[in-house]
């Protein structure tokens, strides 16, 4: 029988608690014992809760409990999250968590604990939900090496641009519409400006390149300039406005970028719509996979932390390979990264924006004028931003190679 | 230094080499030690090939050498493959295999066997190739029951019903095109009757139910009757017609079928086309699961077949979990799958089909002529036999539900 404690008993608490009971059976049968649940750590009671009677209000009750192996942290943010996970493996407990903020920016620091301790330190929750990623990335693609990484790992952002892509919406409009659906927060600052993506792909890149990559080095743009008009104009082209996370490592060099991307409909996440979060990878061996699947909710984000309690409990006296060191690896310089921009200025600029562009590929759109849009060809960054110094430009948005970063 | 022995230098073998020496730092790094190709078995020389030296003729240098601790099974069929794998887990060693059929027909088996020999049966590329299925459903969705599995499993008529998709082909030239390719082989049986199909979801429920499935329990139908009319009313349905490999398990009972299914655009395979493999699978907590990538392919499957020596080697301490016992378990009977029918009959006979199959809709191709075509309401196959006996059927598609099989 293995004991654990659970730290917040909000959505994701009790959603692990939930399914540990829901599936105690299977759990026990993988884990090779039952998991039983001894403490929920909160502020709160719940009385009339399942949890009811395993309430505690005080962390150091878990944390002096020999008893307690696995503790699974679910409050978010990082104090006093950072605080207890780190003393919980301090005390050789392992640590499930679906924070990825606390993984993002202590994961380096806690892993080493964790190696030291001899537990574990596992967070497949704190990217792409309940999709299974890190483990397939850690367990599976062990033979290849993963050379690039893109994700669309923002369920809100996703669901806010399909709003946009399928049913003409405003930018406004389709965020109003995501908050009162329970799909965006009141302050959705985190995801639409990116944050949250960043912070996923910073994770995956320390997971690719085994070093320690920080998201405040990622180019991170966010979807709250994207309009109506740009999904007209994608319309036209056959193409979706996508946020896109990506990572390439390459002969020992990183590049990482959180922008929105023009995506064609070959492009292997295009078909990733709605609240859905999706993942390319690509090895040199296996080629090209994607893996699809909720990136938020209840049970799904539970389903992926209480795999890690599994693995904590079945793994405990196995030897443990640090997922990357406290080494940082710092992206390439993101000017210098190649892309085809979509690009729209106003009319009166475009003699100008056709001077400095070179030949370019003309788009219009229904209904809007007073305005030019066209492609460019590809060049870095830098010179885009060198090109575009002196044009009135409304908007421009990078389009994806499909293939990689270059 | 682990050292491992190679049966069958043919395509996937040949491809295990050039992985386990293209990748051999980070295969060593997650192996915990180096991986050293000692032997390699095959009739044949090979002058002037990486391999030359390790060649050996006589599986009994292999099977007797205690510095073996692995080998890789990579000749495909029953014999006398059966007879090496099991003796090389008698003998201790451990056995990595991309052969569906010996998986399917010995699985249980053999995962007796290496269970009592404390060694491992592992097999990550007998089914979805390159894209990591066993182990995610094994070592990921540990805390989930899963419930529902449907997957294109095979690429060679993927590809086929891609073509004639796209191009209006009919079947026999995009299987000539298939077979010019490299996509199809020169007898094609067993990929286009839906055999490989069935071996491979006969694999995944074994999986998913623990018991013994027999892929000859499985209602199993190729794909030699789908014709150009057929794509041509599915494109004015926005369908596409993909042979699907279904298995769903609640309540104790499994269902399992492979067939042509006429998927609508919502269907989360849809999109899955020419020679990628995909699985869609669904957990009680997880929710929609989609993995997609190349289902077959050198180095897709030898990624694959390396994924599992390095999981052999690194492993080869811990507790192993039979995967499924040799309790056998047979799918509910087919006729009792409730399906919407898609149904093609002579002109002559449709009177008497709406008669008997009552409120249908009818659909019509451009070009097509002398004949009826409409969807059935909802039905068992039982019923559909019933009611279609005395009607000149010219041909029928099941329509999936989607979801399930119900």
């Amino acid at each position: 029988m293995a004991k654990i404690a659970i730290l917040g008993y909000g959505t994701v608490g009790s959603g692990v608690f939930e399914v540990l009971s829901m599936n105690a059976d299977s759990v026990a049968e993988n884990a090779g014992e039952p998991v039983e649940i001894k403490y929920v750590l909160d502020l709160r009671d719940f009385p009339g809760d399942p949890a009811e009677k395993k309430i505690v209000h005080d962390v150091e009750v878990i944390l002096n409990d020999p008893e307690v192996s696995v503790v699974v942290e679910t409050m978010g943010g990082n104090e006093p999250a950072h605080t207890f996970v780190k003393r919980a493996l301090e005390a050789g407990k392992s640590v499930c968590t679906s924070n990825k903020n606390l993984v993002e920016a202590y994961g380096s620091e806690l892993l080493k604990i964790a190696k030291e301790k001899k537990v574990r330190f596992l967070f497949e929750a704190a990217v792409g939900g309940g999709i299974p990623i890190i483990r397939p990335i850690k367990d599976a693609l062990t033979a290849d090496k993963v050379d690039f990484i893109t994700g669309i790992l923002n369920g809100t952002c996703n669901y806010i641009l399909t709003k946009m892509s399928v049913e003409g919406m405003e930018f406004e409009d389709a965020l109003k519409q995501a908050q009162d659906n329970g799909f965006a927060e009141r302050d959705p600052a985190a995801d639409i400006e990116g944050h949250d993506s960043c912070r996923k792909i910073a994770i995956l890149a320390s997971l690719v390149t085994g070093k320690n990559v920080d998201f405040e080095d990622i180019t991170t743009i966010g979807i709250s300039n994207i309009s109506a008009s740009d999904f007209a104009y994608a319309g036209k082209l056959g193409m979706k406005v996508k946020l896109l996370s990506s990572a390439s490592y390459r002969d020992g060099k990183l590049k990482a970028i959180t922008a929105p991307f023009l995506v064609s409909g070959d492009n292997r996440l295009f078909n990733v719509d709605d609240v859905i979060n999706g993942v390319w990878i690509h090895g040199n061996a296996v080629g090209d996979l994607v893996f699809q699947g909720a990136g938020a909710g209840k049970l799904p984000t539970a389903s992926a932390v209480s795999s890690d309690v599994v693995d904590a409990v079945k793994n405990k006296d196995t030897v443990y390979k640090l997922l990357w060191s406290d080494d940082k690896i710092s992206p390439e310089d993101a000017g210098e990264y190649m892309f085809r921009y979509f690009v729209r200025v106003n009319e009166a600029d475009k003699d100008k924006a056709e001077e400095v562009f070179g030949n370019v590929k003309y788009i219009e759109a229904d209904g809007i004028s007073g305005e030019a849009a066209f492609i460019t060809g590809v060049m870095t960054e830098n010179e885009y931003n060198e090109k575009s110094g002196g044009v009135d430009i409304i908007n421009m948005i990078r389009i994806t190679p499909d293939t990689n970063i270059d």
